[in-house]
């Protein structure tokens, strides 16, 4: 029973993985549609989120049918039931990479950001790549320091998010408020992506060990 | 053990009613916060957020003791497994009233809306309000219209988001880059709330009959 149990833990994690791939390729085509105007890019972005969301369900039907045949308690019972909120992180990254590629298409031929916002972008997408880099790292290499490098990584996140904001307030804004309230929502879209990798690293970490990542100091 | 099972489905959805009036009540409160500039309302709703985290951490927990107890299978899992995504949706939702009631907050004194965006945002905490209030009676009365009602709400609430963009984006509108920003950050809080609440009213309507609802015609 034990070792079926792995086994399915193994298979969870595997999807898991997939899952996590999938949506760390769909930000930085995300990215570089935005950065660079490219519509078949956003567009093969919109279209591939139902492979995102198919993994999802595949995720949730596995864990139902693992707690259904192996019946594990306690802190099994508690790590299989974590993948379920690492899959809905992830399903949440995948959303926010499709919101990234539909701003850029919506704006399509123009490009959605202006000169001025591209260098902040493109260290936002730099540093969501990094953290969706890590998190598919944790599963297959449960090591605290690297789960607890996401936190840092979110920092400078926010601190990015910052810069973007006070060029979208500069008093010389030039672009008027349509490119400011676009610059504002993928501002948002690659900061909430950021958060919700840290979630799902925690619970990865979690997934994998049975043990909560401690706070960093 | 049928029965003991009946009554840990009535002890969890009796959480996540209490959950989902707490977080009707934090954006009725948000929303009366951002249209009267009332900073203690937005700060009794940031500091309450707490309580909804709390409850949801209790879901879980009951969610886990259910399952570990009961073992149940198939379908009676399925339904457990659900009230976890009940209550992942109506802790987002309490999130985004405290990012309301944030946004009130940090522009205090100032209103965070200007005058012309008051009716917008009013009939948007009406429609949210709405929404939260059916799908806690969807929980006590498995009504099928009902929970196809929230499908025409939300609707309704993105009619209203694109009202907003459209005074937002106008040749003439008055107020500058960062209470457009605003705006439409705003904007976008209600339209996720709506999201969530159907997506809880769904998952809350196969939680109480253990069939999936039919997608409105």
């Amino acid at each position: 029973m034990r070792e079926e149990f792995q086994a399915d833990l193994t298979e969870v994690s595997r999807l898991l993985v997939t899952m996590a791939e999938a949506v760390r390729a769909a930000l930085r085509k995300a990215t570089s549609a935005l950065l660079t105007a490219d519509l078949k890019a956003a567009e093969s972005v919109i279209e591939r989120d139902l492979e995102v969301d198919e993994l999802y369900r595949q995720v949730e039907s596995k864990v139902a049918d693992t707690i259904a045949r192996q019946a594990p308690v306690a802190s099994d019972l508690r790590m299989v039931i974590t993948a379920l909120h690492i899959s809905a992180d992830l399903e949440r990254m995948g959303d926010l990479a499709e919101h990234v590629a539909k701003t850029a298409a919506r704006r399509h031929p123009s490009p959605a950001v202006p000169a001025e916002l591209r260098p902040v972008f493109k260290k936002m997408g730099e540093a969501a790549d990094q953290m969706a880099d890590k998190i598919t790292n944790v599963l297959a290499r449960p090591d605290a320091a690297l789960a607890a490098e996401l936190e840092n990584d979110d920092d400078t996140m926010d601190e990015l998010e910052r810069d973007l904001f006070q060029i979208l307030l500069a008093d010389d804004w030039p672009y008027g408020a349509e490119t400011a309230i676009d610059g504002a929502l993928l501002g948002r879209f690659y900061e909430r992506y950021a958060d919700h990798a840290v979630n799902a690293g925690h619970h990865m970490y979690f997934f994998v060990t049975g043990q909560a990542l401690a706070k960093p100091a």
